[in-house]
Parts: structure tokens; sequence; C-alpha cells
């Protein structure tokens, strides 16, 4: 349809058809199914909303999503489509591991294919909109939901938004398997304070615009159809009642002509913020701010005609926001096309078919990162005699919080991906302890509580399990979180693995030294207790459908594992929270060098995490040569190349990801001490080395300066090039203008 | 002198005259001697620059400051005289609770008291400026330097603040005993991301304007001849070269007229934060922000005469400090009376004589927090066997991070005060640990490193204490933090008592059920252990001099404490930064009513803190009575009376703090959930009962609006008046416009 024809349209349409396109209601109300991602209330529809809502949230399925449209249409005066809207987040039966996983592959183009898969088995199932990437910067582990992040770093978030956003939509929205993407959460909502989910968000304005929307703008950059607004309070007024954020910022500033939604009940909660004294007030300030569809509530539905008839709203702002809807619902082919890609054939064709199994295979070892590994402990000599222990061996719950679409028997356990490649006899398998003790309450998770065990029974658990390391050269320890204490709403102030476990590991580490842990978390953990006792630590998230495998795989050493930290482990919960590219202080520490009083540390800990931003070694060593630049100075036109050499130092090929950081010593606002600017993976095989060129040029230089613009400034900057971001090799030049 | 003769003798100074007024020096350049409190480098200072320079930090004594002040009137070309400053925080030689148990007082007149008495004794040693009050807003415990705040409320904060400046600064500078003030630290210091010391600061513009600017406008209304500007940065710039602060906030918006001074060191350190590449634009950046002294760096003594002659800064800039300072100077009559209030006869009477010492004792006492007490067991029977038990019972540590000016020998261990004041024959009394373990360093302390011991003589304090705690009716544990453990460049990760202390508990509460904790420290401390393990806790921060006698007067009963909690103490650290005026977001949990999954809450501890804001018990109980309102509504030129009646239930006079807290329901920006807004102190005879009333009118509805303008709107509010922040009766009124 063309543009002109959509106006018309709209034009055509009564308020009620229009004001009902900004409405979502779940698949319930037409077929009684529902699945629930944010507190349910009622939510007071009539039948003639439903009749003409514009969109559908929580319902999938070929057969029902065609079922639906087919009497939706049927009774719409218009005979618009309806949109189809899931939380396909990563995966959707197939699923991948965590984004902040993903995150740790620092391969975008992987994830862009990930992404893709995932909108090709939810297309097939009738759904057209996704509400991913979730792009939140994060820098607190307390928070749950950095699982949905791909980690602290503005860079690498922007690669990872524009990717996934790419993977979902492909080319076009029209082509086969594409469904459109939506940037969340604009904006800021993942700096809840003290890591309370939908906690107040308190950042100064400069490192909101500087550090917080690049990655937002990535996606819309990439063409994201849809935007999110988040829970939080932007300086004081809720996201979704905020015009200046979302008028000024994001379509003005940012360019975002797409759809704006709600988050679940959003515009419903400025009410509980305190902001709006009402419903219609709700409605009034969401409208005005931009927001095109409420999700979850019945908010629009009830109060934007009779507002329209009374003068409190201008229909102009009806009328914007509906042509936005259908927009969207063009771009997608929906008016030729309502059923788009639902096939229920191809469900059965594609769906968790074997090249979308060896993607998530693929994608998991690429997100495994290799924290520790003494005496070459791994890989695992499969002459040895080697315990599996830990409540994750038997474990199928490897999807992660987002995977209610998926079914956990779809995946392997641990246990079952030895037994798959490797005669076992010399391997035994053991829980050792349950997942979740005494300390760990889940309240809200309905039947999806732990189970609980008997005193004597985790005593005979955890007796087999000494047992067995007793008797085992290596004890393969597969332990964690709880794939539901991460996700929406689980924040956690203690962040270490539950205490059943760690016990488990205390007397584990009594009788057996050689103990590798395979560590589960949708989180940044504090692991000191772990370090102290593992001679190899490899963190494996929660790494989706094919997860098991991916272990055994790198465990073996047919993988090299080569991912990166995307978010800084802490060394404590007291220390978060905490990042790389922190700022220098007037009075910056240097640990060990300094030992002035009077400098920005912690008298208990080091100002450094346990393990840092882009850290992660392989079973292979790599030895990074000192920066050489082919030129000390630039002009803004001009560039610098930094060269490296980078040699495998060790007896395998491996993979290394080398990171360029640049620092800007002095500037019209402080500048980090490193942002991560470049990296590339370099892969070699045992004794081979490789020059390595990073070029520099202003672009990279550019920061929100003291007027507000993006501008680089005159002045001597540092280069870093490491494998991670802390060490790294230093060189040093000058923009001149 | 006359403003006019001021700026005659300005004009007939020399630029370098002018220049090395805004410069600092310590007393070390005149005489040897010298106070570190910040970090020392060498700091390049000529000759002609000590005996140019307007101010001196660090020296103190009549006597010393007398011959100083002489030998560099006779050398100067005008004989302007030098001004001398001091950290006179809690107290000069006679010394206060620290700050932060003050602000426990809820008693601003007192806290006035107590500076007029440090005033006077600094005075006649010769002092003319204290670097006090420091006000910054505190939330977060593992900031050490939360002492020297009085919490975690604007309102609170901003009675303290003015409170104290009048102390310090009588009703003219010019007054016998009087020292000019300085508000500190301008702006935000105390909000640290993730407590570290001199760390970034993020806040929103609304919150930092809201919040934490208030009670810096409280000392700036008082009167506060000085500002002290912060170490850190605000939006992005080092707030000592921060223009749009200081030019337009402070100096414009906030009325200050007064003396900017940078903090020990801000000058030069705008160059490590990265804004400035070099001590010359660090000059510049700080002269034209207005900061008019540069704390001990030769920044401006080096730079700004040659910068003025080669046009980089403007004469106007160096004149308008320089005249500052000179009137700060005329203010305090030193151009007729050089020497002020210094005088060693004086200095023999007045400090630490009895009408100080017993100030003391009383602030002491007042500041102390009944936390819990179980079975009535405070106050102590006499004829019970008492074991006092800890390492604070032989301490004479009680003076708190900024007494490095007064001497512990004056001050009276808990053992001596309880020998003083009672027959001690049924008491034993015994250390029991170290204060500090293994687990605590005090790098960069020098020679104040804590004593250590060997295992054995370790395990023989414990043995003695347990067997005095077996023979005890009652054990009083006088136990916490070491004094140098809080204050400045002193975060802790981990806000629990040191290991060795928590052990010596856990054996004693083994053998004794009777614990009455006595517990010491600068900062809210994750006291859950100590709550489990004892029927009662008085917290007794640091309490100063006469600290001792106090304890004893409460513990007896001679004093019934009264004091309320300044700043939440939290759960443990995973909750901070954890305040009681939060907002409500837009998905609040209410604990144990709501076992919805999507809340903004934790899933291992509560919202709550473990003991909140405004909390404190007395040794008799009290009821409040519900709210009686005179009216229901308001409009902007009326008042509303709530009325409440209180009443003793217990068996013993004593004191409660009824607190009215407001809650605006909805607002252009989201209001917190209760403000503190007036509080009134009620002494009361057992069983006597008496009529509160609290008169509201519209100036306490007012808050910075949408529109950047403090002001009321329209609309319901909820009042609470109760014993604390978290209960408390409810009501509710209108506001109409």
């Amino acid at each position: 349809m063309t543009e002109q024809k959509l106006i018309e349209l709209l034009r055509d349409m009564s308020l009620e058809e229009k004001v009902n396109q900004m409405s979502q209601v779940t698949g319930g109300f037409f077929n009684g199914e529902i699945v629930v991602t944010g507190p349910m209330e009622d939510k007071g529809f009539t039948e003639d909303n439903v009749n003409l809502a514009g969109s559908v949230i929580g319902s999938m399925g070929a057969e029902t999503l065609k079922s639906i449209q087919k009497n939706y249409m049927e009774k719409h005066p218009h005979h618009i489509p309806l949109l189809f809207m899931l939380d396909v987040i990563n995966g959707y039966k197939t699923v991948f591991p965590i984004p902040l996983a993903q995150g740790a592959s620092f391969e975008p183009e992987l994830s862009e294919q990930c992404a893709s898969v995932a909108a090709k088995e939810a297309s097939v199932s009738g759904l057209h909109v996704t509400f991913a990437p979730m792009t939140d910067l994060v820098r607190d582990a307390r928070w749950g939901r950095v699982m949905e992040s791909t980690g602290e770093d503005p860079y690498l978030n922007s690669l990872f938004c524009a990717a996934m956003v790419r993977g979902f939509q492909g080319n076009s929205l029209k082509d086969n398997y594409a469904i459109a993407a939506c940037v969340k959460h604009f904006a800021g909502y993942g700096a809840p304070t003290a890591g309370r989910d939908y906690n107040t968000v308190e950042l100064s304005e400069h490192t909101f615009r500087e550090f917080y929307l690049p990655s937002y703008q990535a996606g819309i950059d990439a063409g994201a159809a849809l935007v999110m607004t988040s829970f939080n309070t932007v300086n004081g007024i809720p996201a979704t009642g905020n015009k200046k954020l979302m008028r000024d910022i994001l379509r003005e500033q940012m360019k975002f002509d797409g759809v704006l939604i709600s988050d679940w009940a959003a515009i419903e909660e400025t009410i509980y913020h305190g902001y709006c004294a009402d419903r219609e007030e709700a409605a009034v300030r969401a409208v005005e701010a931009g927001v095109d569809i409420d999700m979850m509530t019945g908010i629009y539905s009830e109060n934007l005609c009779q507002m329209v008839r009374d003068g409190k709203i201008r229909e102009e702002l009806i009328d914007e926001a509906c042509l936005r809807i259908l927009r969207l619902k063009n771009n997608l082919g929906l008016f030729e096309n309502p059923y788009k890609d639902a096939d229920q054939k191809k469900e059965k064709e594609y769906i968790l078919c074997e090249e979308h199994r060896n993607l998530a295979r693929e994608a998991a070892k690429k997100s495994f990162v290799l924290l520790k590994n003494e005496e070459h402990i791994l890989p695992l000599d499969q002459q040895k005699r080697i315990a599996f222990i830990g409540p994750y061996v038997d474990s199928r719950n490897l999807l992660g919080a987002w995977s209610f679409i998926a079914d956990a028997k779809d995946v392997m356990t641990l246990h079952e991906a030895v037994q798959e490649q490797y005669v076992s006899e010399n391997s035994t398998f053991c829980q050792g302890s349950p997942m979740l003790g005494a300390d760990v309450c889940l309240e809200g998770f309905g039947e999806q509580q732990q189970q609980s065990y008997t005193k004597e029974q985790e005593e005979h658990m955890l007796q087999e399990a000494v047992q067995a390391a007793e008797e085992a050269d290596i004890v393969v320890l597969a332990i964690g979180e709880d794939r539901l204490q991460s996700g929406e709403a689980t924040s956690n102030a203690n962040i270490r693995i539950p205490e059943v476990q760690e016990a488990l590991l205390d007397r584990i580490a009594e009788v057996n030294q050689n103990i590798v842990v395979v560590l589960f978390s949708g989180r940044p953990l504090d692991i000191r207790e772990i370090n102290k006792k593992a001679k190899s630590i490899l963190q494996v998230w929660l790494p989706g459908t094919e997860g098991a495998r991916a272990i055994v795989d790198t465990l073996f050493g047919k993988y090299n594992p080569s991912g990166k930290l995307p978010m800084s482990f802490p060394y404590c919960v007291g220390q978060v929270p905490v990042h790389y590219n922190e700022y220098s202080t007037g009075r910056p520490h240097i640990e060990g060098k300094d030992k002035d009083r009077f400098r920005s540390k912690y008298l208990d800990i080091p100002n450094e995490p346990l393990y840092p931003f882009g850290y992660g070694l392989s079973y292979t060593t790599f030895e990074v040569s000192d920066i050489h630049l082919d030129r000390t100075w630039m002009d803004t036109s001009g560039q610098i190349e930094a060269e490296v050499t980078v040699k495998n130092t060790g007896n395998c090929t491996g993979t290394e990801t080398l990171q360029l950081y640049i620092h800007d010593i002095a500037a019209s606002v402080v500048r980090p001490v490193k942002e991560l600017k470049d990296f590339k993976k370099v892969t070699l095989l045992p004794g081979e080395e490789k020059k390595v060129v990073f070029t520099i040029t202003e672009q990279e230089l550019r920061f929100l300066t003291e007027d507000g613009i993006y501008a680089s400034e005159a002045g001597e900057f540092e280069i870093f090039i490491g494998k991670d971001s802390l060490t790294g090799n230093k060189a040093s030049f000058v923009l001149k203008k």
C-alpha cells in the first residue's frame, strides 16, 4: 500500500478504530491462552476494544495466529490486520545463549545469524514483532536483567544492537522470515539504583547521553521498526510520559520515526510512579510523549475517544500514532498478506532443525569465557577418571529466563552430551547438591518454585559426590545460579552461587584439588571462593538448547574457547557498580604502586574487578608486541595506523580478540580511562604470528563535548592494544586542529 | 575598614600581592610543623609565595599563630594579616560526637552549642576559619566520610548545617570567639559511585538540585563566610573548574558572595581528572569558575601573574577574588586586630574546661540510638554481675577521624567511666579481641597502623572473655569499627564489624544469652549478626571526649536514650545505596503483602533497611494516637493543623521525637514516598500524655517542579506522623489552587 493509501485509510477510520489501533491485548482474549511477563491485573478491556485492538501480545503458533487473524479481520470494519508480538529474545524454540553470553563472543555477525534464525522460527509461527534487542547498558551485577543486555560497553552494545536488528528484520520487513525488531528500553533502564529492578535511575545528563544513548541510536540507525519505553524515570519523569525524552531526544535528535510502544503496563504505571493522578492523565501524558501503543492496559482504549471529543487531546496526536502503526503493518506487508510467514508445515520443518541447532551450538561455544586454567587442566584428558558433579550435570534448564516458549525437553543434559561424544567408562556423574538451598527465595515464581530435599537427601547427595571426587583424577563441577535467579525482576543483593553449592565446592575441594568449575549464570558473580578452590573456571552463562554439547566440545578440546567478558566480574558485591570505562577521578589509585592514603580506593578490596571487561583465556597463549604507530600525530582528516604483531606461543590453534582502547588525556568534559573503539579476532596456528592493524580516524576521538555536540578536541591521546581492558601495551599520539 | 577602604587597598596592591592572597600554604612553611589531611607533594612554593600567601592551613596554637602573624605582617608590603584555617569539625580539643552522631540527636540547637564551643577553643588558639560544616547528603554507607555528614535527609541536613554555621560564626565574625564557617563540599561529594571516596558522582540534574543542593543553601542563608569546592565532577566537569556550577548555580542562583576555596589540591587535581591539560589551564579554569583560594598547591601563585600579563586571564577576575578574601579578613576584624582571639591564657582556661566537657557529655548522650532492647535488659541492673568485654572497653580512641588536634589521653575509657560512677565489684573488664584482625587493612595510615597480636595472645584474650561471660549475668560487649575505618579516604566494601570481633561475639553468645552490644562506628553497618545475637544494641558512634561517661550514664539508666538514626542501617551492603525518601517506582513492592513477581524488589533480601531513618527506641514506650486534621483541604495561603496525642506508656520518663512526613501523591515530577518536613521532641513522665500539633503550610509542599521552579502543585497529599520513617499513622488532605 502506498503512503497515500494509508493516509486515505486513516481518514476513513472512525476515532474508535484509530484509538484501538494504539491498544494491545493478549491473545488470551481471543483464544484463552496467555503468556505473562508482567503484573496481571484486570485491565478492563471491553469486547469492542478487543475487536478493534491493533495488536496482540503473547500468543504464538501458525494455526492459532492465523485463526485469530482471520476472525479478527472479518469483524474489523476496515479489515485491518492485527500485529502479533512476542518476546523472542535469544531464540524462539531453538534457544541461543542469553544475550549477555552472546556479548562475550565479541562477534556481532554471529548474533545477527542467531536473530535471523529466531526470526525465521517466530515468523513461521505467525509472529510479526519481537521485543528485542534489549541494549540497555549495565554496570551492576545485582540487576538480574543484565542477562538480557550485551554488557557494560557502549560500543560493543551498539554493534550487537545493530546486528540483532539486522538479523531480525533482514533487508526488508516484507522479506520472508523477517520480523520487526523493537529496541528497548528507552532509556537508561539498565542503571537502577542499588541494582533493584524498576528502581530509580540516577545518571548525570552527560553520562546518560554519551554512554547510555548510543546503542539505542545504533539500533535506530540499523532501522529498528519499534522502540520500547522504559519503566524508570528519566530526570524525575517516567520515560513513558516523558515528552522531552521521547519527542525532543528520541524523535527529533535521534531521528526515530517508527512505532514507540510502552513496556508492559507502563502507561498505567505512571500513576504508581506518582506522576499522573489518574488514568486520564496517564493517557494524555503518554500520547503527548508520542507513545503509539499501550501495551497491556486499557488506558488508551478506555479514555482516548472521549478525551478527544472533550478537547483534552488533539486528534492529530491520535492520527500520528495510528498512522505509524498502520505504516508498520504495511511495511510488514500485512495488508497484502495478513498471515505473512505463518505456516504450520514450515514450523515443523524449521523449528529446531539441525541447521538451527548447529548454530546454537556454535554460538554457545563462542560465548564461553575461560577465566582460569592452571596447569593446563583443560582441555580434559579423556584417559583420566573424571567425576562430573553438580546440580547442572543432569539439568535441562540451560535456557535462561526468556525461554518460556522453548521446551526443556529439547535440551540435552551435560551428562547426556558427555555420553554422546565420549566413551564414559572413566566418568561418573552425580548431582552433589540441590540447585537451590534454603538461602534462596524465588517468591512470585509460582509453580516454578525450587525442588525441596530433606536434610537426609541432601547429605546423601553430598556423600555420593565426595566419594566420586575421591575416586576421580579430575572433578568437573557444574554449578551456578539457577536460571530463575536472573532475568526480569530477579535482583539479588548477594551475587554468589547458592550456599548449598558453595558448600558442595568446599567439600569437594577437601578431597580433590583438580577441580574444573563449569559456571552457569545470568550475571557476573562474586566468584572469589570458586577462584580460590578451582584450577579452572569455564564461564558458560545460560548456554541454550545446544549448551551441553558445546560445553563438552570445549571441555574435551574439540573447541578452544575464545570468549571475552562483556561485563566485569566484580570482586564482591560491595564493589558494584563497577565497569572498566570509568573516569580517572582527581585522586586515581594505582594498585600496589601507591601507598598514599588519600586516593580513590577501598580500604578492604582492590578497585579492580576480579575479572575485567574484555578478559578471557584460551587453551593456547598469545603474545602481543609493542604498538607501532605509523605516525605520532594526525589532523581531523587524517588517520593513524596502529600495528601490533600477535603470536600464538602455545601448542594448539586458538583465537585471540585484540582490543583497541583509547584514552583522551584532557578534554572539556572528563573522559574514561579507556574506551573500547575497535577489536579484531585473529586465529593462529601454534607458533604462527600475524600483524594486526587498527586504523584510528578522528571519528573514534569524538565525544559529547562541554558544548553538547559530538566532536573531537585537539590534544594528546593514549591508545592501548591488548587482550583485555586492564592490561595491554600503550602508545600515544596527538590530534592537531 | 569600610568597603571603600578595602577597594582602595586592593587598588594599591601589586598583582603579585593580589594573586598570593588567593594562595594558601601550610604553617609548616613558617614553623616547620604540618598537619596533613590530603596528598602531600612538592607543591613548588617559592619563598616569595610564602611571604605573600593570603592564608595558612594546618597550624594552631595562640603562641605559634601570633608569632607567624607578627613576622608575616612585618614583611608584607601592605601588612595584610594572614587567615588561619583548620579542620575543626566535631570539636577542637574538647571533641563532640562525630557529625553523623550529632544528626542522631535531631537537635540542631545542641550542635549549634557544640560548634560554638569548638569555635571558642579554636579562636583562642588563634584560628579564624574552620572547614566545617560538611553538609553533603549521604546514602551509601560504604563511603567512610558519611561520619562527617549529618545523614540522608535534606531537611535535617539543612537544619544542622545552618545551626553549625551559626554556632561557629556567632552573630558577627568580629565577635569574641567567632570563627568563619565553610560549607562543604560543593557539590554532591556525598554520592560517589559504589561508595568509593572521590569517585564519580552520578545524579540526575533534578535529584542534584532538589535533594543535594538545599543544605548547602541553608548554610549560605545562615551566612557561611566560605564554601569549599568538592573533589568530584558535576555532569562530567570537576566542581573546582566548573563555571556553570560555581558561577551560575552557587553565585547567581544560590546568592553566595563569600569566599570560595578549593578542597585540598583540588585545582591541581583537575589535571588528574583529565579536564585540564596542564597547570596553566587548571589555573584559568578555576579562576574563571570563581574559586578564590587555591588550597595547598602552587597553581595560582605560580601561574596567575604571568597569565594576567599575557592576557590569558583578565585582572578583574583576580581583583574580584582578592577583594572577597580581603572582605573576609575585614569581616573578622583582622585589620584592626590581626590576632583576633588568640590568647594563651584563655587556651588554658577554656580548652577542655568543665563546661565544655559537660556539653560534650550531653551531646554524646543525645546522639546514642537504642536500636534494640529485648526484655528491658537495659538499663543495667547494678546488682547483676556484669562483664564488660570488647576492644572498646579500655580504648581511648573514641574521637573519630577528625580528632587529630585532640589528645586521646584526655579521653576516659569505658572501664574507667564505669569505675568512676559505680562500685564495680560485680563487674569484670576485658578486651576479648583486638580491635582489628588480619581481614582489615588500613593502608596509608602510616604509624597509626593497627596493633598486632600473636595467635596465642588472641586466643588468650578470647578465653579470658569467654570465662568472664560465663560468670556474668549480663555481658556488655563494646565492639565496632576502629576509628580509622571511617573518615576521609576510608571506603569499605564490607560494612560489617571486623571479623575478629564478630568471632568474639559468636563465642560470647555461645555462653551467655544476655548480651548488650555497645556499638561504635562512623557509619551505618550491616549488623544482622549482632542483631541476631544481642538482646540490646546501643549505637554510640564515635562519641567524643566524654563518650565513655555518656555511655555509662545511659547503660545504667541515669539517662534514657532518645537518639534517632539520621541514616538508614542497611540490611546488607548489597542493598546500598538505600534511603527512606526514595521514589515509589512504577512497580512498588509492599513487603509481605505482595507476592507478585514483577515488583521492584530483591529476591533475597527485603527492600527496607534493617533499621530505617528516624528510628530509635527509649527505655520507656510511647503510644501515638491517630492523626487529627483540623481541615481536609487548604489553599496556598492557608494552613492545616495536624494533631496527635503521644503518651508515655512505660515506667520511666523519656523523650520521643515525633516526625512529620509528607507525600505528594502525584506531581509533575515524581515525589519521594515520604519526606521529613518537621519534627518535635516531647518529654513525658510515665503515664503522661501531650498533644502535639504540626502546622502544614503551602511552604512544606513545594518542590522543584517540571518547570525548574520551587512551587507546590494542587492535589492530594498524605501525611505521616510517627516515631520513625517506616511506621507512623496516616492522614490525607488536598491542596487547592
